[in-house]
């Protein structure tokens, strides 16, 4: 349409007024789009969504809400998917800072993946699950010396060194303990993914690794190699998380090996030959909303195999080991949260505008990321159909302050009212692992659900658990 | 100096190095100013840190770090400057979503202020504690059930109202218990206070009351006036956190007593007579850092009662009783975090500038308000005086994301290092009482100290309390 058209108001109303008669707003909300929905989500002729079989109203009212559903299948075929594109589950490390459970380390555990854990408690509880030490790498910033000794008397895999301290630190303890530890050395390629500032980690100015570019991991890998009771196996590194351009891994990549070449110049043969593994970290992006596309890692990962192989042959380097750490992309899409709708208020914010205002039962508390990271997610009615006119909506939550927002503008049908119970995917990863207990809103129930069956994988908190760490 | 003059490198270089000879930065470094840190904090001569007569080291060494140290006499003192201000303790009620413990609902019950609650889970903590019911006011945007029920069983004193529903749910369960319940209705009345925007919550595009503008507010009167088992009291608003311009506080009174010399026009002259009430709402700014003033309650509090006669002389009403809901301006300052520095990381970040990275055994999981506020906080090392050059130093926590920062930019001086103390005032209000497990890094314990005895308030998480709620 032209500038200067005076039938454009007119045509514009009229446009609408079609487009609204055509996928109108009720269907596209009743939709579960694959990219974003577990993947046993479906929706029978009720409206009635189900989750590995289980008809999401039963698990709100056997466990109430909110309520986290964590599709069992879905998780299992990610993990699957993620060591079919990078070569054998042994390659893949699930990330549990993403949620961890000892149920959720048994099926990482049983799909044959390893496991990354960043503090003494996920390594405790990793290690409560069974999951075995050896195929545990760990990680952190400042790690303590209780979990650097555990790692050590356990025997877990690796441990990724971070800064010049821990070198001496983790080769000391490995020395009182008179074991040998495998590490590897945690670089900063100096790439900058692009994506929320909060989630980028690889730029220099930043508290993790050791720069590429400052000759630090070059002299970080040479301390390792002499310290007697290390033995360095590889190089690491995380170029940031939600990460869509493929292009930070490749680099990131390239730049390792390089460093990799020069490290086989300059130590013996012998420990040149221990040196072969390239840890590039997770961050594969996921769909929050139907707009955003998932990265296709089968053909990221496919590339960047290639790339790796030309790379190393033209370094003469033997291909190293490619080793990946996803969390987000495993655990993320395998999980709903399950609300219900208490109260709802339209709030005129001007003579033509009305916001209406729908709260739900948990909040904040549960999800901290559209508040933390401006993230992005979308809903569903869970127990129906929906139809109506659209009208513009705030799903929020029932924290006692404003900024409890968990999405914050959206076109929803305006028959959503008190009871409903709203479903929101894709929060299988950093929701409940960041939740609190803000306003004493209790932390809720976890559920795993698999061919018609819901368990209970971590209980809902009540007062009693509030009251006992209270002292009086 | 002007700009081509070809000294002014020299002279510069020259003033630099006489400036620091002066207030040196470790001189300020080692400084505890007193509208930052709790009132009974001192520093002796060895450079160790007291607070309540006790060495923080001895905290350290007895509780562990992390750890919040509550300083009792600072909080109670609190307590009494605001019932000073505001003409009596019951005028005064403490927000406990800032910090809430039963010790905490203990003190504030000896000091007679009341109680102001915004969850099921908050009422029964301050019960449990004995609070006083009728002292308690129940706040929130999307009250449980249970939550009003809970409420109207105990007998607590106020309920305010947050929307229409809300009038009609809780005149049923008042009916079902053959009881009356005294609300307020809580007033939007268009004010957006200065501060960060996810804290304001008075103007109009928001989940919180009923507009004033739109008349919704006063029409929310009415229907509490005519519900059979409700009293409406008085009116309610809450104009934003943190707030250091005062005149948006004078400015909703004055909104708030026009709609009430509506209401008392239009309803019956019993109803009108029981409308006594002016709840402002909390939001007290108080200093994080040195640069920062605290708002000076007490003249506020001089000129809003000053004004809210005259304007209520103005309107021809009987001047209402004034109540205000304040959690920062109480628990905030009254509380140190106290950590201990594990790594120390120099990064180039550019072929000048080196920032050091300071990490404790924390961070966003104890403290989110720096990542989710872009808050300000100070620290010092709480175990001696400190001594050295000027350093960029970014103080960061333990967490696996690149965002765990607490003090992002600071000029620290050089000589902080592994094993130092740090000590982080202003840390009680709106941090343990948002805390999580992210990474599973446990929350800390929460000491209050007092006359040279520390005492155990909340108790460290361990790995069994995560293990308790996991259901294998
Ligand atoms: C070292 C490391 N590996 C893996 C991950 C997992 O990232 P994502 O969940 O985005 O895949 C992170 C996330 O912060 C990380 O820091
Ligand atoms: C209704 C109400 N009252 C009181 C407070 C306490 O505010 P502050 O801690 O800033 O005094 C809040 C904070 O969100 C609030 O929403």
């Amino acid at each position: 349409m032209e500038a200067g058209d005076f039938d454009s108001v007119e045509k514009r109303a009229f446009h609408r007024k079609n487009q609204r008669r055509r996928p109108s707003v009720a269907e596209e909300f009743n939709g579960l789009p694959a990219h974003v929905w577990p993947t046993t989500a479906t929706r029978d002729e009720e409206g009635v969504i189900s989750i590995g079989g289980v008809p999401l109203p039963e698990i709100a009212a056997e466990f109430g809400t909110p309520v986290f559903v964590v599709d069992e299948n879905d998780f299992r075929s990610r993990c699957r998917q993620m060591a079919d594109a990078f070569g054998g589950p042994g390659n893949v490390h699930y990330a549990s800072k993403a949620f961890l459970s000892r149920r959720i380390a048994r099926w990482v555990a049983d799909e044959g993946l390893a496991l990354d854990v960043a503090s003494l408690g996920e390594l405790q509880v990793a290690l409560a699950a069974g999951f075995p030490a050896e195929r545990i790498t760990a990680h952190g910033n400042n790690k303590k010396e209780e979990f650097m000794r555990l790692c050590v008397t356990e025997g877990v895999g690796h441990v990724v060194l971070d800064c010049p301290q821990e070198i001496d630190r983790l080769n000391a303890i490995a020395a009182a303990e008179d074991a040998t530890v495998e590490v590897m050395v945690r670089v900063k390629p100096g790439i900058e993914a692009h994506t929320h500032e909060f989630i980028a980690t690889s730029h220099e100015d930043q508290k993790f690794g050791f720069s590429l570019a400052s000759g630090s991991a070059e002299q970080a890998c040479l301390d390792a190699v002499k310290a007697p009771n290390l033995d360095l196996v590889g190089l690491h590194c995380h170029v940031g998380s939600q990460v869509f351009d493929a292009q930070g891994f490749s680099l990131a990549a390239e730049r390792l090996l390089t460093l990799m070449r020069k490290l086989k110049d300059s130590v013996s043969g012998a420990d040149a030959a221990k040196i072969t593994l390239l840890d590039l970290g997770g961050g594969y992006g996921i769909a929050y909303t139907a707009a955003q596309k998932p990265l296709d890692v089968a053909t990221v990962a496919g590339n960047l195999i290639k790339e790796v192989a030309e790379k190393s042959a033209e370094l003469g380097l033997d291909r190293p080991q490619i080793l990946v750490e996803p969390g987000r992309a495993i655990a993320g899409p395998s999980t709903v949260t399950l609300y219900t709708v208490g109260t709802v208020k339209d709030v005129h914010t001007s003579a033509e505008h009305t916001r209406r205002y729908i709260a739900i039962d948990g909040g904040m508390s549960d999800n901290i990321r559209p508040a933390l990271y401006s993230a992005d997610y979308e809903a569903r009615v869970a127990g129906r159909l929906t139809d109506g006119e659209s009208v513009d909506t705030r799903l929020v939550g029932s924290h006692c302050e404003s900024g409890d927002i968990l999405i914050s503008d959206a076109a929803w049908p305006d028959d959503i009212g008190t009871g409903d119970l709203i479903a929101v995917p894709g929060t299988g990863a950093y929701c409940f692992a960041m939740s609190s207990r803000y306003n004493m809103i209790m932390r809720p129930a976890v559920v795993s659900v698999k061919d018609g069956k819901a368990e209970l994988m971590v209980r809902r908190e009540t007062i009693e658990d509030v009251l006992a760490l209270d002292m009086m």
